[in-house]
């Protein structure tokens, strides 16, 4: 019932933990169910050759966390849940309501909707285990001594020498005092827009846009100023008389694998767009988070610029885990100064517990491997994904074959919206990002974002087949 | 030179980490100095009994990490600067310059400054090493797949649950979805502010006041308004007559050993204060950061209040390291719905990884005791500084016993001021904060706040002693 073989080499963890972890591992597993008796302490002890003191500290632990219930006289038994709240998919699943309220925060918390198709993120199956369970390792033989403290205010030093160096790569020259490090690249953004712009500063996003750059635009109180994005990239005659008409400060884009159509600039497209922006005195926030899942080379405005108006946000969170919160802004010396003053200001330090993981895990050999391999199972869900949709006559913008992202739509009459498509998908258990989602006034747009990873699951795809033959709509219930 | 056995024991590190370490201990103690040269690679592999690989691998880490330098022909050698830049302390400390321009994000950033008497920390000697080690390790045998996505956008369940726990020993009585996981106490004023606030709109703080919340609602566009806190606690009469004059919205409050001042807000005084707030509709943001350090029973605000106007702040920087970056956020239900909304446009969820090593240091029995002993060691520093500094004829304002700080001036007139104080200790390499970065005006007062973590040094008390015998200014050059 419970498999348990104790370690007792030097680096094995305490007995304690080690029952603990196996009496969670036979819960997960489903070898114990909700309301099932554990053996006594007694026998638990017997039967594994530990000592009743380790196994009654261990069932402790178990019932603090949740996992057990300890009735008096009558043992240890698995919570009646089976498993603490908050984790796990519960066995019957309910559709939330989707409207005004289901914002992007809700959506986040919904672990339960089994096909997340709309998703911004790698499927955590493909997380680079290896290298972050290394990393793991090594920081628990660091002296605490060195993480004792904030860290630095840019960030872990030798993680910033390594962005440096892979910008480097890109054709930017930046020196370690030009990044700081962030709380993922959407902290980077928002740094930005607190520290360059005022309520009330219009500023030009794309259209469709990354949701969270609209909802933080809007709560600095910021004049949204979308110019269209499509599979020719950034309308660039939009964006001179956007320029020219509303005066904006600011310029937001995603050079590469464009969130949501997963477009990519051509590099005369980008020379353009870097010329526009310096006539109108624009900065230009160049929000390059799906650069490591792209192959081969692409523009980098910021290496365009050579540091001058360009301000570069990357991060980790597509290429390790977005669990990890690591980003960074690279721009000129005397602007990240003052972004690291807002930084500490509104949240200290970023955690150099964390930095120093993800600079193992970036040091070590296999994470261009990793990172290879997972470009390789997005280019080929991307063909597989891309030839099914137009298979069911939905139109497909580009096809990127790289990077999370398809743009698509379903048959049937413009306008139609893909709302009601996706409060349908909602009801199957399938999460579709609609293109209101990505639009700067939530209009209803006909098309959505599709995360190809998320695209094996027969039942969206049955879905997607209904909701076709149906010409656009929800399929019929 | 360098001292190296390797360990071939299942749970030891790899040979090539375990060399790498070597090497770096060597440098790091001094036994290989910059520029030295390194045994070669067949050298260092007979001495140890490792293979060429091993050490081939290790070196070109090494090297990739900025220790060794390797130069064609002649092998590697320790680099010129010793160590990777950004780590440690240089040989020969200059002052840097205090000025308008010498902000906190600077002052964290100077890692030269032997002595840190100023500032707002726990010295890393004191980090539960065991405890972090221990969470790390268990940490890395935790499935990657449990942490591969974003996580909650409430923050890490089990941690949340055991923050509810925690509170309730308080008398607070809240539920897990009433608790918000923020990057630190500090994001979570910030959350507060931008959610609550507007800017134009007014506050309350007291004064002194922890210069971080100054910097953040200056930053937001608050017009902050002062109440004076002292040995007595809040000035209520102030306070009645500030929300009476300039109609705020929120007072933000530190209950127990407030920064800067260490005081303790009487169970009386804090009903007295709710009472106001009360009649005046304002939100109380109650910073209860410190509260880990104190030992006996103490008022908290949110438990007076029941859950209705009060937003409770809290954190693990006191208790584990402030490089963790771990804090939270507890009020009413709906509240902290908005509050992650908020959370998630600017910044997305906060580290689960991060959040899971906090919740295993906490639930590890170790923790209270480890707690229980800083508080030990920092009773015992407050007695002797406080002694020491009334001896010099310093003015001590209240000797809370308990916390990290001491609020206290020089001997000398009133309005001498204490920035030329902060100025002349700087140049002897003293580190003291004074009064001015805790005024909202930036006034310069004759106050001091002193860490008496860090109040050790025989140098600091020689400076203290030349300054006071000077009647308070500068001691004679």
């Amino acid at each position: 019932m419970i498999e348990f073989q104790p370690r007792r080499d030097a680096g094995a963890p305490t007995l304690v933990e080690q029952a603990v972890d196996a009496v969670v591992r036979a819960i997960e597993s489903h070898a114990l169910g909700p309301g099932m008796a554990l053996p006594s302490v007694r026998e638990f002890a017997r039967a594994y050759g530990i000592s009743t003191f380790t196994v009654a500290s261990a069932y402790g632990r178990l019932v603090a966390q949740g996992w057990l219930d300890a009735r008096r006289g009558s043992g240890y038994r698995v919570a009646a849940r089976g498993r603490p709240p908050g984790r796990g998919v519960p066995q019957s699943w309910q559709p939330p309501q989707l409207g005004a309220g289901w914002l992007l925060s809700d959506i986040f918390a919904d672990h339960s909707i089994p096909i997340k198709a709309g998703c911004g993120w790698l499927p955590p199956e493909w997380v680079n285990e290896t290298g972050l369970h290394q990393a793991l390792r090594h920081q628990s033989r660091v002296p605490a001594v060195q993480v004792g403290g904030y860290g630095h205010p840019y960030g872990y030093a030798p993680l910033r020498e390594q962005v440096a160096g892979a910008l480097a790569e890109l054709g930017m020259q930046v020196e370690p005092d030009q990044v700081l490090m962030t709380q993922g690249a959407t902290q980077g953004l928002d740094l930005v827009v607190r520290t360059l712009l005022k309520p009330g500063d219009a500023v030009l996003v794309e259209s469709p846009c990354y949701t969270n750059l609209l909802q933080m635009l809007r709560l600095a109180g910021m004049r949204i100023v979308a110019v269209p994005r499509g599979a020719q990239g950034v309308d660039l005659a939009a964006l001179a008389q956007a320029a020219q008409d509303s005066r904006p400060r600011a310029l937001f884009v995603n050079t590469v694998l464009h969130n949501p159509t997963g477009t990519t600039l051509g590099m005369a497209q980008a020379f353009r767009l870097l010329q526009l922006a310096e006539h109108h005195r624009l900065w230009v926030v160049e929000d390059d988070i799906s650069r490591p899942l792209l192959s081969g080379p692409a523009p980098a405005l910021a290496a365009l610029d050579g540091g001058n108006r360009v301000i570069y946000v990357g991060g980790y969170s597509k290429s390790i885990s977005p669990s990890m919160r690591v980003g960074y802004v690279a721009a000129q010396r005397d602007l990240v100064r003052d972004l690291v003053r807002t930084k500490m200001a509104v949240g200290l330090t970023s955690s150099e517990v964390i930095e120093r993981l993800v600079h193992h895990v970036v040091r070590e050999g296999q994470y261009r491997a990793h990172t290879e391999r997972v470009r390789e199972r997005l280019m080929l869900a991307h063909g597989q994904a891309a030839a099914r949709m137009q298979a069911l006559g939905m139109q497909v913008l580009a096809q990127p074959q790289a990077g999370l992202f398809l743009w698509a739509r379903a048959p049937g009459p413009a306008g139609q919206g893909a709302n009601r498509l996706a409060e349908a998908a909602l009801r199957d258990g399938i999460w579709l990002a609609p293109g209101s989602y990505f639009d700067a006034q939530e209009r209803d747009v006909d098309w959505l974002r599709f995360n190809v990873a998320y695209t094996e699951a027969p039942a969206l795809w049955r879905f997607l087949e209904g909701a076709c033959r149906g010409g656009g709509g929800a399929p019929a219930a």
